[in-house]
This record gives structure tokens, C-alpha cells and sequence, in this order.
């Protein structure tokens, strides 16, 4: 939808790509919402996961971080996925042509906007995907344990339904483990009584004499 | 559920409120999503919402303001409908109650949290309420510009479903006159169209000699 508004070229284009982000709406996660009355959808995790980064904030090992920075990273990072669908955490071969799918959506969907806050977006997600600034990392560090939070509550039904073990959801919180030993320790006794309570898969002893 | 985790007060509280806030994602509005596949509910509103305020800044009279005091504002605002409810922008009855519903869910729910962040919470919730600072001017427009664009890329199902006439809608809309030249002139401009393609009833004549 490009609907002309009050002679604005700007205008137009930014309520053009407002108009459009509502699909976000509509892609649904693997995760469950804690009453586990349905999935999650990506917008309202993107809310979620922002207030993480507010609520926080004070257990990042630099807290002096730019959290404002964090957060907007946060509200725009899984926008692509209206275009490139919302990529499992643990499926390997949806992560085969991932970027691929979320470059092409990124030019899609930001090209919607002016050509200055255009470049901003673009380079706000790239340093998100990046992952190597400290605000990257802080924001994927709770990008990643929000859903682990959801799991617990909800008694690990994507965890089980998709049965997954340990040693994947620890690769995956690499990142809190970088940014936060508060939220490291915290990480380790949710996974600890996630196992203890049957919620999580540990790994399979391997051989050893 | 207040868990008790790595022995830590502040992170157990921080957790509760976190878990406790998944309950805006069930929340229902009056207002559609785009595609009208279903009601909105108001954790997603509250994303979509803080988006409008970043892309749209500019437009602001005074841009100058507070964006990330702004963005704030609007993803906690409307934290107590988990307890009150969503009220309908035109329901005088249950306006009536509003406040004192609303205080009481702002006490509950931020009392979850550790106490300095509690006060921070409520200051922050207090002034979009009071609408006296620029910034709570500003957050309150675009809170209120989002589900006109809604109403108009539906057909105004919710204006119809409702009964809502251009009057109502006008004075709801006052925050926008006074922060925005030109989101003003944008929202006469997408009332006018909502009254000519029949999604927005217009008012009744009254009678003059």
C-alpha cells in the first residue's frame, strides 16, 4: 500500500512501510506464550524482549551501555521475517539460506523508507546480525533468553515438541554468557531445574571407559 | 509465580514482573490488524506504537524531544490492562472507573519490581497519563494517530462495528493537533477520505435555520 499522503513524499513512504510492519504480527514463533494458550508472534516478543533490556539492565557487566540504542535495535531486529519467516533457533537447515532471505527482506521492507532512515535501519540490523558490539550482543543475549523464560513456565512444551537437548540451548545463550554473570548464573540454574523437573532434555552420556 | 533465583531479590523480582507482563500479549483492542484476520491485542499495539514514534519523529514541532523517554512511555503505558482491561476509546461507562481501576493494576504490577525501579515505573506511567509533557503529548498522539490508520487500511470495521462518528474521533485525536503540524494535517486528510469512501460515518446535521 502507497497511498499519497498531504503531498508528503516522506510521510507517504514512512506510513507505506508502518502499513506493511503490521505483518509482523502475523508470523508466528516456536514459542508458546506462559498461559500456552497459543504461539507467540514476532511483534509481541519484540515488545517483550524490550523491556527485557529495560528491566535488566543493571546486570550487564557495563551497564553504562547505550540502552537506547539496545532497545531500538530490539524493536526492528526480527522484522524481516515478514518477508523471510521466522527461522527456527535449532533448525540447521533453515539456517543454510537465512541470510540470504533476511538481506532480501531487509532491502525490501527498509527501502519503504526515506532514503536517510533508511540507512540508519539497514545498519541498526546489520549490527544487530553482526553481534559484535557490546549493545549486539546485550541484545541478543536477552533475544535468546527470553524464549528460554517461556520455555520454563510453560513446562518446555517447544523445547519437547521439538526435542531439544542442553547442550543446544547452551550454544545458543553464548551470548548472555558474554554480556551478564548475573544473567550467566541465572541462565545455568534455569537450564539446572529445567533438567531436574524432566522440562529439558539433558544430552545423551556419550561412551566413555 | 515469584521463583526465588541464584539467591538474587532484585533478578527474582525483575523475573516475575517479566513473566507477569506476558499477559498483555492476551489483551484484546477493539482494533483490527491490517490483513482483519483478527483484533489486535495490546503488547503488539504497544510495539507497533513505539515504532510510529521513532519513524515519525520528525514530523514532531519541537523533534527535539525525548525519543527515548518517549519509546518508554509507550512500551510500559498500557502494562495495567492486565488488570483493567482495555477500555474502548469511546466508552464514557467505563471511563468512569478508569483511574482508580488503573491505579490499582499500576501498583499491583510494578510492585513486582524492585522498589527504586517500582517509583521509576509509576513516574513514568503517571506523566503519559497526565499528558502534560511534551513527551507524554507526543506518545499520547501517536497512541492515538495508530488506530486510525488501522480503521482507515480496514474499511473501518471498527468505527462500524461501533457506531463512531467523525466528532468522536476528532476530539480523541487532539494530542496530534497539538504536537504535529503536519500529523494533523494527515489525520484530517485520512478522516476526510474515511468519510468519502463511507468508513467513517460523518456527524449528524443538526438542524439550523
Amino acid at each position: 500500500m502507497s497511498d499519497q499522503w498531504i503531498n508528503n513524499e516522506r510521510l507517504s513512504g514512512q506510513i507505506s512501510f508502518l502499513v506493511e510492519i503490521d505483518k509482523l504480527k502475523s508470523v508466528l514463533r516456536k514459542t508458546f506464550l506462559i498461559d500456552k494458550s497459543r504461539l507467540e508472534n514476532t511483534a509481541e516478543h519484540s515488545w517483550h524482549v524490550s523491556l527485557l533490556a529495560v528491566v535488566l539492565l543493571e546486570h550487564a557487566n557495563d551497564p553504562s551501555l547505550n540502552l537506547n540504542h539496545v532497545i531500538r535495535m530490539l524493536l526492528l531486529h526480527d522484522l524481516v521475517e515478514i518477508d523471510a519467516g521466522d527461522t527456527f533457533a535449532y533448525d540447521t537447515q533453515g539456517y543454510l539460506d537465512k541470510e540470504e532471505r533476511e538481506n532480501a527482506a531487509a532491502r525490501r521492507l527498509f527501502g519503504l523508507l526515506p532514503e536517510d532512515q533508511r540507512g540508519e535501519w539497514m545498519e541498526l540490523w546489520r549490527e544487530f546480525e553482526d553481534g559484535v558490539t557490546y549493545e549486539a550482543k546485550y541484545a541478543a543475549a536477552l533475544d535468546r533468553l527470553h524464549p528460554v523464560i517461556h520455555n520454563y513456565y510453560t513446562g518446555g512444551v517447544s523445547w519437547k515438541n521439538n526435542g531439544i537437548v542442553k547442550s543446544q540451548v547452551l550454544k545458543r545463550l553464548e551470548p548472555v554468557r558474554e554480556v551478564s554473570d548475573t544473567l550467566w548464573k541465572f541462565t545455568l540454574e534455569i537450564l539446572q531445574r529445567s533438567i531436574a523437573q524432566g522440562i529439558l532434555l539433558d544430552d545423551p552420556v556419550t561412551e566413555e571407559e
